[in-house]
């Protein structure tokens, strides 16, 4: 019997395992089923817990409705030595961001930067799972994404044809954790309120506001209202920005062309996502940039504190420390989502998560 | 007889001029000198004018003191087919840019994107001017700087380890004007910090904090304090990861190594910066992106407002409208800074602006 009210832990592979096994009996080849249980068990492993399994029902909703190929042919529809353009077939984001890396590492690799763009793509979890992929090659990645969901008017506007579009980037470090920053363009995702409305919480000011420009912080009104970009009008414009970089130059869906995810399980999201991957060893000795990355990360901890600072984070640490945590004491999975797993798994005719 | 309160009016190619000549005096070859005195009025221009010519007199007194190389070999010393990095010898930052810039450009072409950073670069003025140079040849740039003072410490630290560094990002429209992001990931660049004083008025709540965390709204009291990043921990990241792409990645100064160009006019800054050039033809027809571009940029503009808003801005276009009135009747100049230009004029034995 387990605590209801505290986390049950499952581990890395059996979540993995877990979705695996779904995504195959919606359909998936195994193979492609295998690729995105290890993705979304990473997410989970790296504490984006927004987008990890939490998103394994609204995708088998989607797969179900026919909202996704699962059987795309990815394939490359415009190509340099230092660019692709890749046409997802609309298949799982993961599967054509994965894709989408791979090409981008292997043409840095020649090239010294590359950059690789998708359009027909879908939801792919969070964006530095995909910015973090070239750093085992000793890259830097840089991910830009559209989002699902337009949840940003415009600077000064009512109408929401802006999404939280992410923004991600990975520095590999020497003896110090990767910088890694994975950042919505709103003050917070939108899946944060999702938590503070199934928590009873109430926002904090700044987070959103409501048609008039008040302050919105009860979650359970967002609906009225939207997210606060940040830096007021910098963030309206990165917002856009990333989605020019993403959409637009993709042939991707962007502002009333995106499709609300949450709301539409059919029609096809045309997601457009762009990666860029930047060789270490192009711009010189790679031993030399991660010791200036380290130089640099410890100078900024040990800096001086303001009166009550415990400690100074780097981006990318406080989810480098709880993947080791999470790797010792595996995943934490609250009982709700834990109640939703069990009946995709009844759905599915899969083993639930925790069947050993 | 001119009015002292109200600014004096002079035409891009007189100030352009104007600066041509202070620099050919202070010992540069007449076509670097010329290069320079085209770009920092290209700055006033668009309305950039705390990184204009307002910053002639720092030049000049740096340039004086030997903190600068008026004659620099501006050399490659790391190149793949879509990336290089450049040496430039401590010259004037507008030179550097300018061959980086060129060359990304012309890497783009082969390789559909292309990235060129700088080492032992300057201060190059608005990140914006750089990022918009590829668009006369349909791509999209993008630029990032190591700002040349630190005015930021990390979030939850009072070391100043940081800059604004600026992002920059141009992207070509078909009729609509370009879309041109160029922003400090400060609230506010220092830039209109001392602007505020200059004009005696008091700063907004939310440009800067004191050592004890508290607004600060006294530009006069800005030496006590430091700017806000936008979106508090994310601008940190954002400023960092900037930093590291410009600065750490090019083997340039950061965190505690760059160099306060106001308070220092000998020191090497070693200042980066990186361009990344995106070819639009590599990605499909560059008319139909343009259109796409149109088609967005009429979405949000003719969006619904909120109440009062009299108009929906996109990034850049209020850049492109100011360019157009400087254009036709002149670009305004503040009298005090006409005083300081004289100044300099007289020492260096040139005709000061104002001479026809």
């Amino acid at each position: 019997m387990t605590n209801t009210s505290s986390p049950i832990r499952v581990t890395f592979e059996r979540l993995a395992q877990f979705i695996t096994a779904s995504m195959a009996q919606l359909g998936l080849p195994s193979a492609d089923a295998a690729v995105i249980g290890r993705l979304m068990a990473e997410a989970d492993l790296q504490g984006s817990d927004g987008h990890g399994v939490i998103r394994l029902p609204q995708y088998a909703r989607r797969i179900r409705a026919g909202g996704i190929n699962v059987t795309p042919s990815i394939k490359v529809v415009q190509e340099r030595p230092g660019m692709a353009l890749l046409d997802g077939d609309n298949g799982m984001g993961h599967l054509v961001m994965q894709r989408a890396a791979e090409m981008a590492i292997e043409k840095a690799r020649v090239c010294g930067v590359a950059w690789v763009g998708t359009q027909f793509s879908n939801h792919a979890g969070p964006a530095s799972l995909y910015a973090r992929m070239p750093m085992a090659q000793n890259m830097i990645g840089l991910y830009f994404a559209v989002g699902n969901a337009n949840h940003l008017p415009p600077w000064g506007g009512l109408d929401m044809l802006l999404s939280t579009n992410p923004i991600a980037v990975a520095l590999p470090a020497g003896e110090e954790p990767p910088v890694v920053l994975d950042m919505a363009t709103t003050v917070a995702a939108y899946g944060k309120v999702k938590a503070k409305a199934q928590r009873g919480e109430m926002m904090p000011l700044g987070w959103m506001i409501d048609r008039l420009g008040q302050p919105l912080t009860d979650p359970k009104r967002a609906e009225e209202g939207f997210l606060m970009p940040i830096g007021g009008y910098k963030g309206y414009g990165l917002a856009l920005i990333v989605g020019l970089l993403a959409g637009t130059l993709n042939g991707a869906a962007m502002g009333s062309e995106v499709i609300d995810f949450n709301h539409d399980d059919t029609s096809v999201t045309n997601t457009g996502q762009s990666i860029l991957a930047i060789d270490l060893s192009a711009f010189g000795d790679v031993d030399a940039f991660k010791a200036r990355v380290d130089r640099l990360v410890r100078e900024l901890r040990d800096s001086e504190r303001m009166p009550g600072v415990e400690r100074i984070w780097l981006p990318g640490e406080q989810s480098h420390d709880r993947r080791a945590h999470y790797e010792r004491e595996g995943i934490p999975l609250a009982p709700a989502l834990m109640a939703q797993l069990d009946k995709v798994a009844l759905e599915l005719g899969v083993p639930t998560l925790l069947t050993t």
